[in-house]
């Protein structure tokens, strides 16, 4: 099997190519590309290091995947080119996320959508949103959704490389003058992740409301998001309040969420998640399952997960290894 | 008037000493005590120093006001016996809040409470309930309160020095051996402050589920509330979800935040405020301000403060403005 990387020298780049070689991937040859700025350097690779290269039409002959995280704008212009040469493309910028002709793919939660593909391209979502459909997914299956309604507190490696640059540019007392974040961040908390639009809900906030929505094959579902930027390296948190269309006690929603591929529930209500321990993990990581004192058929969770891994890099792998099965 | 701190040493007490000398309280003669500790040790206090005290019946002789701020079984102690000399207290611990003789007061939002203390003491609210009670008073003023869910983001400043110390040394690379946080809070969020009780919430959620309901003489209230520590050195931030009895517009919902006594409405829906920000700032700060996409009578609103000040010191300080006042 060919695989290709392309924005191979990217916080997220670099985690595909650990998690390739974690799970033994049997990739038989690996094509990194990257931006002009880092072509011709060189990233090790099972004993060897193998030289970057820009992305062109003659990059892609004969790769049989091609992993995109090089922004939006690349994956526009490259997906279809690369896909028109036979490449499955899985890209995780949010470029061919809402495209009804693009599978967008949690294994975990909606594998099967992946057979229909007919531009070639599979969408890896939005890192909070991956973490969130986990948890809801085995609610849903337990007790059908109402609504749902999340704040996210989110590192700075959701920024990619810039972010995490600039976090600790800061920490170090120094001025970071290409931080990506509206305010400084160490020592603070931004609301605010992406754009704003006319009603004031950011795109990061849009994201995980759409997202959400397609994944679970559940397009009315009423989802609302506020999404905080936090002083933390490596890990996403997601507080979810959901309503269920049906009574469910706290002791089936926690038997609902162990039971459920890819997550690991906290073993008692006072145990929890945080993100400092759990970087470096594939799970979703989910705990405070509380059944609301007031309102029915209400429950609260808090959901963490590695937004490098699981949320991007981790998940793009477990659709390679649904392609390579089926 | 004779005016005495008791706790003068910790954050909030130092914090009252300044707000005492900036809204130019007319104290007459200043009494500060703390633990024996710091007994013998001196304060700066315009212009000269204070020796610090212990409590005693004697320390609280003709004393018209004490503020308490030393913990909950200091207060519990010393409440009755300061008040039965006829100081009246305004404790800012816990040990106060939940008894019915006791008035739980936020000036802007239920100052006419203060009149009936059959104790004689007089409760300051948990720092990020005052903060959330300011906002929902304007929006139920406006059109009535349905419930209420929200997730905290809260400041190390909130578990005191002690707080502040442990954030210090772990930010400069060292142990924080005394550190109150279940966790390491240097690259961090912790979804735990205080105690779990069985059904796991905890100490702080508990509080602002019971005190808003009590600030608001609204007991059937249903309020949900999860809150996280986060490495910001001061400030609350508190992600509000309401749905109001009566339908509001986005604009009718702005109109009644920025024309309430005490908040300060960001000027747009694309600004919001920090903790960063708006640290040593006496108002409650209010920004994106959103209707629900999708949600009928549904707002979210993000509200922060600065908890040594509105959430403690200038909370306490407005209630002996208006033990002054009449």
């Amino acid at each position: 099997m060919h695989l290709a990387i392309l924005g191979a020298t990217g916080a997220v780049g670099r985690t595909m190519m650990e998690v390739l070689a974690e799970r033994a991937i049997p990739v038989e040859r690996l094509t990194l590309l990257a931006s002009e700025r880092s072509a011709g350097t060189t990233l090790p690779w099972q004993g060897r290091e193998i030289t970057l290269g820009v992305p062109s039409d003659e990059a892609f002959r004969g790769v049989d995947i091609a992993l995109f995280s090089a922004g939006a704008s690349r994956s526009t212009e490259w997906g279809p080119r690369a896909a028109a040469r036979g490449t499955v493309v899985v890209d995780n910028s949010s470029a061919w996320r809402t495209d009804p002709e693009v599978p967008l793919v949690v294994p975990e939660v909606n594998a099967p959508s992946m057979a229909a593909r007919p531009r070639g391209i599979i969408a890896n979502p939005n890192c909070s949103t991956i973490q969130l459909v986990v948890a809801l997914k085995a609610i849903h299956d337990a007790a059908g959704l109402g609504r749902v309604v999340v704040t996210t507190l989110q590192s700075v490696s959701g920024a990619g490389e810039t972010g995490r640059e600039a976090w600790r540019l800061e920490a170090r007392g120094e001025r970071a003058p290409g931080s990506p974040f509206a305010r400084t961040i160490v020592g603070n908390v931004i609301p605010q992740i992406g754009d704003f639009d006319a009603e004031g809900w950011t795109g990061e906030e849009r994201k995980m409301i759409g997202e959400t929505r397609k994944i679970l094959s559940l397009p009315d579902l009423p989802v609302t998001a506020t999404c905080v930027r936090v002083p933390v390296d490596i890990g996403h948190c997601v507080q979810v309040m959901v309503e269920t269309e049906r009574e469910l006690s706290g002791t089936d929603a926690r038997h609902a969420l162990a039971s459920f591929p890819g997550i690991r529930l906290a073993e008692s209500a006072r145990a929890f998640p945080t993100p400092l321990e759990i970087a470096g993990r594939d799970e979703v990581f989910v705990g405070r399952v509380r059944t609301d004192p007031f309102l029915p058929r209400v429950l609260h969770l808090w959901v963490v997960a590695d937004n490098l891994r699981k949320g991007a890099a981790t998940n793009a792998v477990q659709i390679v290894e649904q392609l390579l099965r089926g």
